[in-house]
Formats: C-alpha cells, structure tokens, sequence
C-alpha cells in the first residue's frame, strides 16, 4: 500500500519558473517530482497547495505524494536535498492521513508582500521586496486595507483567465506594517494578507492597489467599487512577483 | 580644481570576482571605475578601503575618488546607481577633504562572519551565510575567541602571498552571538570582528578555526601556539567567502 507524505518546502523563487510543471522549464513541482520519481523508483505526482508564479518566493509551501517505497521521513528529507539545488528545500517531512492532499485539505493560506520605499534600494533586497520610489503614507494604506477584509468577488482583483468556478473568496487578515530597514535605505513594508484560498495574482492586485493608495492615487471608496462591479480601475496594476512571498499554509 | 568624493557602498558580492579591478572581470571597483570615469567624461581612479575577495560582501564599504567636475552629493548618487546593476548601489554620496583617502584614513574595518549551524539550509540564506552542520558549542567558541583579541602577528592566520611590510594587527573586538533562525532549520552564528586593519583571508581564517573550536577539534591553546608561532595547523581551513559581509569602515 501507498504512503501519503506531506512535505513542507521553502524556495527562492527567483530562479524557478514558477510552482506548476512545465515542460523544458526549471519548476519547483517539477523538481520534486523528478527527485520523488527518482527515490520511488516510478513516475511519481505531486500536488502542491496552490501555485506559485514565477519569481514568487515561499518560506512554507506545503506539497503532498503518494509513494510505493517507505521512508523514514527524517531521512526521505535529506535524500530529497540531496538531489535538489540549494534554492529549493524540503524543510520537513511528514507521513500524512491516507487522505491528506494539499490542496483540498488545505483551509487557506498566508501571504507576505514585501515593498522597498526607497529611493536606493539595498542589493540584499533586490531579489526579496519590489520597490517604491515614491512616499508611501501607511494610515491611509490600513484605513483602505479594511475595504478587503471579508467575503468579495475577486474579479477585479485577479487574473482574466480562470479555471475555478466562483471567483468569491473570504481575507480573514490584512495587516500593513512599515519599518526603518536596518539597511538604513528606507522603510521596509509588510503587507500580511490571508483568506481561505486566493485567484490568481489576487495577492499582486491586492498590493497593487494599495501600493496606489499609498501614493495617494487611489481610495477605499474605487476599492469598494472595484469589488463591486467587477470592474478592474486602470490604477489596479498588479505588483511584481519579487515581491510575494508564500508565509503558510494552515491545515486541520 | 579636483573634488574629492567618499562614496559608501553595499553590495551582494555572489555575482563579483571581489573588489579589486581586473581585466575582463566584473569586479565592484572596475565597475564604480567605469561609472565615474563616463559622468566625469576622463578616466577616473577609484581607491577602497580595501579588497574583499570574490562573494565577500559589503553592508558599508567605503570608496573615494577625484573628480573634475562638480557634483551635487545626492545628484552623484543619483547618476551613479543609474548606471550600475542592482546589485551594488552607492548608498551615500559625501564631499571630502583634500587628503582623504577610503584607504589611508581608515582607522579600522568591521567584518560580520554568518554561519548557519543546520542539517538543513533555509534557500534565503545560501548566498549570504556558511553552512556548518555539525553541531557548534557556542561557549567554547566564545571562550576561544578571547584568544584573538588585541595585537598579534597573523601569519598563521592569513594568506602566504602579502604585499603588507608588517602581518602585525590588532583585533578589538570578536562578539560571537547565535540565534533561533526565524526561518526554523536551525540557529544563525554571527562572528563580529574589528581591527585596525585586516590582512588577506584574515577573518576568514579566523572563522574557520572558531568553527573547528565549535566543533570541538580545535582549541585556545592551539590558537595560541599558532599566533605565537606563526604555523598554521591543518584545523585551521580558510571558511567560505559567502559567509563574509564587510560591515563599516571607521574614519575620524
């Protein structure tokens, strides 16, 4: 009988295209599953808790795999980074419940956006947080945060292209903190956002706008309208990967 | 008349061949060199602090350079950074007195040595911190560092080739702390060092033999011996360039 394992991973996404398998590309799913397929000694599939697009980093993906062979997790760990390159780790692994998989078990997920404001931005940055040359004022960024929190339609806020049946999903958290980077280049803001699942770019949209409320381009009041109609405000850009961090992903 | 510019620096030396220019090389002082020579329209000498090798890194290195035309700090800064890659940025810019000179005026440098003691390595640290991982007894180490401080020829503890008249120096400082690493695979050792002056792989030899002394093969009186002798034991290994972060540079 099969083995369930889930298997938490950390990456640097700079240098991977992206969460999702893809042919002739540098993935992280296809990195694991080539490793696992390796060990299992058959072709082997893996399901991550969602995907990351290219460029977006994760300090606590959670994927899951069913394999013949039994492992000892402490040891199918270090023979997964063994045969992985340093920028993608298997920080733990677990033998899961027969029915664990970590996209339908997960029951959300933390994200981090990450911002500069800056007008010379730290080298050790570079890779980590997108900048923002321009003053940021953080009251109103908090006060237009709220406008997110609960149940919406994301529409206007994710990606033209979708594959789920409904685009309604619940922020159950949205903190905005800012503090002097000890680089001493700027302010580092932390945009800390969770919900019960997200859309594609809904995380980078979400940023985006407030990254324009910041800058005092946009309010709460085109926000509401934005979730409302559906409609995308041409001041929506949505934030670049860089800056986009995958914090966690709760299970029961 | 000639301005004299201080010019501090950060940069992510994982993409450099080190400081010093080099032909055909992509080194921190070839590039600030061919920066400032095309804002100044003449070929314009760079002097720094001093070398860090290749993938030694810099919080705060210190540069200074003539320059015919006149340029508003802030402004110079600007037109700098423009024209070189992210991963270096001029962070101040500073008019300075006739005869100051990063090298000749420095009264000392500091250095951070990071070691991330873990079976496994969180992705966001590979290219800024070493990797131990066997276990590291932090008192030991502490109390062996002692054994560095103050002055001491360092042949042992340097490299063989040297273009300095004298390997006498003075270490004023080695703080050794280790921390919880947020990212959870294990603790962050910080070496901090400073001395009047450094000689070539110094705190990396240093670092190398405090890490034998964590791992217990190595110890005070082995120091000792090998300062007052100038041999250099088998124990004492050069630790990795990545691990190394230049972090200020003193001036009156």
């Amino acid at each position: 009988m099969n083995m369930n394992y889930k298997l938490t991973l950390q990456y640097d996404g700079t240098d991977f295209h992206g969460w999702q398998m893809q042919d002739g590309r540098r993935t992280v799913q296809g990195e694991l599953a080539r490793v696992l397929s390796l060990l299992d000694g058959r072709k082997v599939s893996v399901h991550g808790s969602g995907r990351t697009d290219a460029g977006v980093h994760a300090e606590a993906q959670v994927a899951s795999a069913q394999l013949e062979r039994e492992f000892e997790p402490e040891k199918l760990c270090a023979a997964i980074n063994g045969n992985l390159e340093r920028d993608v780790r298997v920080i733990r692994a677990e033998i899961a419940p027969e029915d664990f998989h970590a996209r339908y078990s997960a029951r959300g997920k933390t994200y981090l956006y990450r911002i500069i404001n800056a007008r010379v931005v730290s080298p050790f940055w570079i890779r980590y947080a997108h900048n923002e040359a321009r003053e940021l004022e953080l009251e109103r960024m908090r006060e237009a945060a709220c406008v997110f929190l609960g149940e919406h339609d994301w529409t206007a806020f994710s990606a033209a292209q979708t594959d789920t049946q409904t685009r309604v999903r619940c922020v159950t958290e949205l903190e905005i903190d800012a503090v002097w980077d000890e680089r001493g280049q700027g302010k580092l803001f932390e945009l800390k956002i969770s919900a019960n699942g997200f859309l594609r770019y809904m995380v980078r949209s979400i940023a985006g706008a407030l990254l324009a409320v910041g800058r005092g381009e946009l309010d709460g009041e085109m926000i509401s309208h934005a979730l409302e109609t559906g409609e995308r405000s041409k001041l929506i850009v949505t934030a670049p990967a860089c800056g986009l961090t995958l914090l966690r992903v709760p299970y029961d």
